[in-house]
């Protein structure tokens, strides 16, 4: 079947909760590319700093992708026609110095969705931008990628079997790092939020309970360092930074001597600089080691969490949306008025 | 340019040196093809084989391949008409599990360059078998292969800086081992050989010697186990078998507690079973790690060893030849007539 | 309080269950020793070898030693009296190049329990030998040594996140791998054992499906290889032997491309030495990684996993004894008619 | 022979080049302790910190410690009458969690030289604070605690085989750290430091360029960034920084994406804290791993590649002195007037 000159309807965003949908042409496969119909598609933070804080031109939304193939190119030959998929946004080149030497995650000439809204109906892909799933239903499925990110860091912290982790910040990508801590056989895991003064920040502390967490910490009402050295008064084994870099202060007071923080929060605001003692880090022998999960790393094995149950799909994502619950949703997801987790837009459903 | 319907002169061979010129149509590249014109390619031990044992149809010949790109097809990006390439004979396929979570080594998918022989003027290849060279004549770069072979088996040592090591079997591939563990920091090398009774071994052993190995044994006249317990009465640290399974009691006799043991010496024979002793590995803590470095691995930093002269190619390529020479130089280098250590076809020379 | 001239009453075995008391001085401590009060001392297969084959003099039992510190020399400022802690049968001496260079588990001259029971009720032992515990009881306490065997073999065998595992042999080791393996983040854990045809195996294999197997193999009735061959068509990631070599074999069968088996299952009645096919091996990429815990490796972190109760001690001790039981247990763990998993002595009960 | 109530001159020093020499008394050994005739002891930047800036009481100078043991307690084993050794000022007690685990880095309960200067004629220190060595002189062997410092660091960078490395700082530990950089197979090595507009200055250089150092870069004079980006345009692989916290911001410039920076310069006036762009760090996957050589690690393999020459110390030590030439040698080593590398003081020559 040739799908000819397809129209997709797609959402774009910017500053002030300004959506706009627009409808483009997705064109017939060129022999590498093919065509895929998207299920479900999450809502990732950076999604919510476009429609809050971005005051150029609206940004293409989305990039949680699982999909469903219905068109391939002549010379694709790893996936076909009913494949169920996540699409990475971001992929490596395959052929690069890097790529060949086993370290795809110095690849610098990625693969990219090409401007294309992952809360759309349909797009077009390179066909190794493709992760085949089976055994998961779409809406799980695409937790693939924020659960890639969590994964990278948690794996480059090397937590150590009954170790400490403390995991600052209680979005998804946190609490699923706090999930994969324990499932690494971290011994104690403590997670960091605001207060549970709304109901989405309600929400996320419930839930790091439920995932296992030893220890819920509300920053602002309690203290990050004294809650910790209270029960390791050597500190914590790793630290994990999902919230933005002025928290690196709480890691580097909560973390022991010998210990790893590795972080992924960033700040777009210019409040990305802080202060580092360096005498301190020689003396503790503190190793600080960022995490930046592209292009899309770590994509199976996160699939295969998510199949086989490992990660509870089900109890992250609380809400889902179509083109008509859009604005409302992320309106909420902003001003934490309702009790979101990870909401899922269903472009097609 | 295109070049239609181009042919291209090939060598193929069996059993009883019985070689065979063949001309082949190279197609003009379909949009993922390059077209690349042969300018060196190495001799390797299987093509030796080939030609000594080797009872069916005749083989392509030739994998060890420096070329330089003449036509790419239309999608073709990462390679350009002039460019000088490797040529992978086996290259990982970038979009399994094994590849996306930086694994090539564990890519079963793997393209090949579809029977055509190294040893030929021309040939057609996907444009991710290759890897681009510069700053190298194709003599020296057609190392790369079997450099990259040696490579990932002195890596997968993890040599100690300042250890001792012991390469059992002195051909291309056991000559490299022992100068890059020595590059890697190693501060004795010890290598085995049959005793220098013909050209051949008499050149290798030499060629040993003046690469820094601090201690060359001739196996038959000298017991390995000895050579190495009267310098290191523990033992080794590492042992490189570049040399028939068999050899491996030599590995287990000259490691030293707590050792690793790594090999790439296949036996096709049939002598390829070996008696193991579960309590001695147990007791002495000995680690077996074997190499098998397919696909193209280690290719990028091979071809920087060559380039900045760590690997120095001048002193193994003792020989070259074209179409006409392949007979008598394929049949020194398997009798031993000849000091041959690497040999290499020019295909167009 | 000085305890002049103690008198130990201790278990020594041999071949026929002819099990001995002996009553031993245990001499005042010199400056760098202490002595302890033995409250539990576990029964490892290694007694039982001793009371079922071993035929020169009588050996002394047991090694898996919990106990208190109740005297100590005049230079030991790491332990005191009322301590409770570990007796490392075997310690690093923390001298050698190996112990200082951060591998105790090369070095070779080590500290031991000099010829004194374990089932026994007091010991003097140098102070280093010693790992403190806190928030544990006893019998639990003395499942460290064990833990930590099963321990140091699941940490060589690199579990990947969400990976499957194979472990052979149901005996405590073995128990304890798979429920390591879990607990390290394995997706699938199976494990082999004898048919559950008495109450010894049987206890076995319903304690495995306790501990969270997702699959008990019964080898004899069972084939090991379709077994796994049928929920992992390329094989388990991994595979860990806790079972004489001859079962190597079936890790060979059920091993993944590139996967590594570890082992620790020994032989002592010559039957250690198998056939090992080095081609299939290379071209597999198969790792062999032999685990050997001495001297005592991973002992902290076995204590605080028992202590946070990450491995549940209590499901794993069925049964403890007195020097009045001694017989009838160690007959029975030898003979298999008590669903015995790990039997405890209390030398002081 | 009993050594009874031996005396021992030693070097005292405060700021101003207020030197003090003091006679202490050695009193016999314990059981534990050993006594050591010292006849090497190199000066280390801490020592000139000392004589150049400490306002407080005189501190014991001295603690790259070469001796020879004359006297041990009755229940040293390890060491006896006559050993070469050298004498760790921080020692691993061998019996914390860490030390056991295989981590005596993370060791805090560590053993010290009790106040004693090595710039003095005999010290008494326990037995586990010494390393054997032979095959090597005194003078020579007196490096090994500075080259252990600087070989932790070179082995934290985790070098790639032909990789690129810049080391700031050209004192001692710099330039051996380039060595080692070298014999660990870097490809490229550059070195830092002031203008040689001293003799100091500019005896380091020219010792940098004689050890291999592919590029020397003047600070003050030349731009780092400029010199390594004309040379490596995507930044080197892995920079070693030697000198103070702020040139942490040249190692920011310089390192490549993915690359990791390791460090162990310290400031102790205060300019110890530096701006980092917490983005920047994650965007271009910037690792920082500290090094603080304490206790005492990699001894063992720094005496191996002093006895082995692979690194010359004899290049290194450019001035011996004795009690009477101290103060002289001291303040050309802090204002330079002297092609002063490493100076060692002969305490008992």
């Amino acid at each position: 079947m040739v799908v000819a000159n397809m129209k997709s309807r797609g959402l774009y965003g910017r500053k002030g909760l300004d959506l706009q949908e627009r409808v483009i042409d997705i064109n017939p496969p060129d022999e590498d590319h093919v065509i895929v119909k998207i299920h479900a598609c999450g809502v990732c933070g950076t999604d919510l700093n476009f429609v809050r804080d971005w005051d150029a031109q609206h940004m293409a939304l989305g990039h949680e992708i699982a999909a469903e193939v219905i068109e391939t190119g002549k010379n694709v030959t790893s996936a076909k026609r009913g494949d169920k998929v996540i699409v990475e946004d971001c992929s490596m080149c395959g052929v690069c110095d890097d790529c060949k030497s086993g370290h795809p995650e110095y690849c610098r000439n990625m693969y990219t969705i090409e401007g294309q809204p992952g809360m759309g109906q349909y797009m077009s892909v390179r066909y190794n931008s493709l992760d085949k799933f089976d055994g998961l239903d779409y809406v799980s499925a695409c937790l693939t990628e924020p659960l890639a990110v969590s994964l990278t860091a948690v794996l480059n912290a090397e937590i150590p079997l009954g170790g400490s982790v403390l995991v600052l910040g209680p979005g998804p990508l946190g609490l699923m790092a706090a999930r994969l801590a324990k499932l690494r056989g971290a011994g104690f895991v403590a997670i960091t939020g605001l207060p549970a003064d709304n109901p989405r920040e309600t929400a996320r502390l419930a839930l790091a309970e439920r995932m296992g967490c030893d220890l819920v910490i509300q920053t602002g009402k309690q203290s990050v360092e004294d809650e910790i050295r209270a029960r390791f008064p050597a500190g914590v084994d790793r630290v994990i930074v999902s919230s933005p870099p002025r928290s690196m202060y709480d890691a580097f007071k909560a973390i022991r001597f010998g210990g790893i923080i590795t972080f992924f929060g960033l700040h777009f605001g210019g409040q990305n600089v802080i202060d580092l003692d360096v005498n301190d880090m020689i003396f503790r022998k503190i190793t600080l080691r960022p995490t930046f999960a592209e292009p899309a790393i770590n994509f199976p094995i996160s699939i295969r969490l998510l199949r086989d149950g490992l990660i509870d799909a089900k109890s992250l994502v609380t809400h889902t949306f179509g083109f008509a619950g859009a604005k409302s949703v992320l309106a909420a997801a902003v001003d934490g008025s309702q009790p979101i987790i990870k909401a899922v837009m269903l472009p097609n459903g």
